[in-house]
């Protein structure tokens, strides 16, 4: 164990201030204006537009699609649009504490670079040319630290001093983002370990859910949803399955966070055509496959009504019987099924092997070496775990060997019935499900602390399906009451159900996942575009 | 432990009897043929063909491309072929014993099955309809043992007595091959464990070379190598990358073994065209993709010779700088090398990461669980480990598994460092190396107990790399004379050496194997069929 030259808490302050001071004056807000964010309870939309001019709102508002569009047309500037989204991500962070990392000098830099090169060739570098991207802070950018939420990884390479990479390397994906035209400009907060569904780390503390600042902004790729619904991004890099960078059995997944369906698609299909396999061996050498997202768009219109030759056939997982969806969930589902069947879809009862032999046997692997990694960064600063996770992750003795590979036979025999499961769901029409909707979690954002059942997304996590998350309502106090009459199940289902509570919960948003099987991110992506298009043509809504 | 009812020595001399009752007395050879075959150097050829008339040696002289055309054709029946093929098998058994189990009877069943099938629907049932394909005994076969070698798996379902799953139970790839049209006939021998390089159990003991009996079959396929030597199989499946099929972390990996180039084309891409991944979620779903290897033909003429346009670029790996290999297979590579060069094509030094680093971690690996799975299945019986492997798997502590983890690390960034160096070969021609040109070990086929360095294989299975073996000569003791002189680079590589003696080696077959990237099956196997066009237009022999 290194003995660290300073306190954890006086690293992470000047941490800390070091990221404020690289906030340019003219957009820092003054104390009354942070005390008044502080006391509001939303501080999307109308409160920190109050910050930005009109022009600035004007790029904000638009979408990935639309902003290389018009940088490509000649309509905006890559510096305009980097400096708008620094702006807003600057504010941003200073109402929501959701940036790890700050580098907008970087990003102006870069816009320049690009708004020359076009101007001097007539085209753009490639097909993200201009687009601010934000990421979590797990990724590497040249000249700027990852924390991951570590102190002890506060200027160093992952906790290494080794001066040929402390801030000199980019993760791979980080430079096909910039091959592709990307402007990367800050990276967002994070839960220390990542293992935890809310962000908090002894770095930058708490970020909240800017939607409803009584809820967390969830975790791990917190800062990054928070940045978003503060419009401080429209599209960035998040991760799934827990891990970290060190852990290999199950290992961190990239996925695309944005706020539109077809910014997911944009980034995420550039960055398959650069072929990323050919420099990570770890990678599958399966490109973004236009014909699988096309085949599902052209069996509905662009309202997503069903065209009557093959409507989709979407399972529905109401509740997976251990912990029930709070009202505001439940809610959601009934929503997006009932606009599906309206739509001239087909939904049909969704009854999979049991999502608790998922959960145990994904926590364990998680929990296998005994927090022998978590501790081993922690030691790099002598920072303590945070409160929430001191349980789970006590250091202790990691698995034998022995019960770890039969805890990954566990595994995949859960995958192999799960897979049998979906197969057999190819009754009399011969159609097998094309997808599931389920709750992400039984509650929409969750209460700090009260983060209680996470199998729906941990099942998931061990299956390695394709998932897209996407928005359906927010919670109504007036519609989503509670039910002072229900009867829990167990425990747990009793302890969620009781942190229901419809005064702090309203203006909650509530997302679904739509959930397709391994490898089929064209198809589960094509899904939610024409779930996404069945919601906003709103023809359902007098229904609900 | 259970606590045997029969002494393993009992149950496998049962187990070898009930074996050999299978096989049909009228093909039974005599005790005095049986005592000529012991003493015959080569049983290949003319040797085992005087046993067979001259209708069943124009079967088994076609190529499996050939059989299903005239099956397909009209020209032979699937009964006619299955009948050939079996009586070929239980000739090589009994001089060679190299299987483990014989269902004849069920074979030539499903054979007037099938012909009676294409009576009615004048069509065949799949693209291997009458194929006769044998299989390593490591996959299950309804109504026959599995034994991987293990005596405590007879007569059970890997170990378990379950009646429901006892002989009842089709691997998903024995599914495929029979919905394709295939005939099985036979289960070839395996090494108790898989781990080892040559083909010994308690069960039947030990499977020779046929080529020459002074050598091992290898393996751990060697039984489905010296069936087909003997042409007692022209296409079957076997296994690469030790590991039971209870060790998930490296896991088996199934591949054809075929006397003809076009059988290993016919038999995989037959087999990908079902879909596999459909049921099995352990498997990557990408199709057999016939425009990569298309791309790659396109290059050559029919011959194999460069048409000018973009001739392939082989790396040619001499040695690993640990072991050279013995004449035999040192002037094996010289002859492919001078060979693709003489038809244009290119030819490039290959100097990889250290392949020792890839052995010391592949090998612990294997070993990581100090021998748990292994002895757990000796345990069923009381049998012991076969002499060979009794240092490697004794019975002792497993890793710990941060230190195992940390193997998983080393392997990976083995994997990163192995691809960058593939990257940089695109030198001024802007073309990265197609392939590499590899001996498989430093020797031909081995003589029993002198297998000392298997890095030539380990450092593949580590990177998972797509690989083709193709024969190429056979040891001469005129030309690959022993250096007495050879000056050793250390205590493995003079053992090796040593073990060269010409006399035993001569008529040894000699092959190499060509070894593409991570998922490249089609552009591996296309570049096997030019080289193996080149070697077989002989245009190049005067000059080697």
């Amino acid at each position: 164990m290194l003995v660290p030259s300073q306190s954890w808490q006086a690293k992470a302050k000047a941490k800390r201030s070091a990221n404020s001071a690289k906030i340019p004056p003219e957009w820092r807000l003054s104390k009354v204006d942070l005390k008044k964010a502080a006391e509001q309870r939303d501080l999307t939309g109308s409160f920190i537009q109050q910050y930005l001019d009109a022009d600035e709102q004007a790029i904000l508002s638009q979408e990935a699609v639309a902003i290389v569009a018009h940088v490509r047309e000649g309509d905006l500037t890559a510096k305009n649009v980097a400096l708008a989204f620094c702006k807003a991500a600057a504010i941003s962070h200073q109402i929501n504490n959701c940036l790890h990392e700050i580098f907008f000098s970087q990003a102006v830099a870069r816009a320049e670079e690009l708004d020359r090169y076009y101007q001097k060739h007539g085209r753009v570098v490639g097909p993200l040319h201009g687009l601010p991207v934000s990421l979590k802070d797990q990724f590497h950018v040249k000249g700027n630290d990852t924390t991951m939420g570590y102190i002890g990884w506060i200027d160093t390479y992952e906790g290494s001093n080794d001066k040929e990479l402390v801030h000199k390397v980019n993760s791979q994906i980080v430079t096909e983002l910039l091959d592709l035209g990307a402007v990367l400009y800050c990276k967002t907060s994070l839960p220390q370990t990542l293992l935890f569904g809310e962000t908090v780390n002894n770095i930058i503390g708490r970020t909240l859910n800017p939607n409803n600042q009584n809820l967390s902004c969830g975790g791990s790729s917190g800062g990054e949803g928070a940045l978003q619904a503060l419009r401080g991004s429209v599209v960035g890099l998040g991760t799934d399955i827990g891990g970290s960078v060190r852990e290999t059995t199950y290992p961190s997944t990239v996925g695309v966070l944005g706020t539109s369906i077809d910014a997911i698609h944009l980034v995420f299909s550039s960055i398959m055509a650069t072929q990323p396999w050919t420099k990570d061996p770890n990678l599958v050498p399966i490109p973004w496959r236009p014909d699988l997202a096309d085949e599902v768009l052209a069996r509905s219109d662009a309202h997503g009504r069903s065209n009557g030759d093959l409507p989709l056939k979407l399972g529905i997982y109401w509740t997976d019987q251990v912990v029930t969806p709070q009202p505001p969930i439940a809610r959601g589902l009934r929503l997006v099924v009932d606009a599906v069947k309206k739509a001239g879809h087909k939904i049909v009862e969704w009854e999979p092997p049991d999502q608790r032999t998922a959960k145990r046997v994904h926590l364990a692997f998680l929990k296998a070496d005994g927090g022998y990694d978590i501790h081993k960064q922690l030691n790099l600063s002598g920072e303590p775990l945070i409160p929430e996770l001191q349980a789970t992750f006590k250091l202790k003795e990691p698995l034998p060997l022995p019960v770890y590979q039969e805890l990954t036979i566990e595994g995949r025999d859960y995958e192999a019935q799960y897979s049998d499961y979906w197969n057999s769901t190819s009754d009399s029409d011969g159609q097998v499900v094309d997808a599931v909707i389920m709750p992400v979690a039984p509650h929409a954002a969750v209460i700090p602390g009260k983060f209680y059942h996470t199998a729906y997304t941990e099942a998931i996590n061990l299956l390695d399906y394709s998932v897209v998350v996407i928005p359906v309502t927010k919670a109504d106090k007036s519609i989503d009451l509670a039910d002072p009459g229900y009867k829990p199940l167990n425990d747990v289902d009793a302890k969620n159900w009781h942190a229901y509570d419809p005064d702090i919960y309203d203006g909650a948003p509530v997302g679904i996942q739509i959930v397709a099987r391994k490898f089929e991110e064209e198809k589960v992506w094509a899904i939610g575009k024409i779930v996404t298009q069945i919601l906003q043509s709103g023809s359902f809504e007098s229904d609900v």
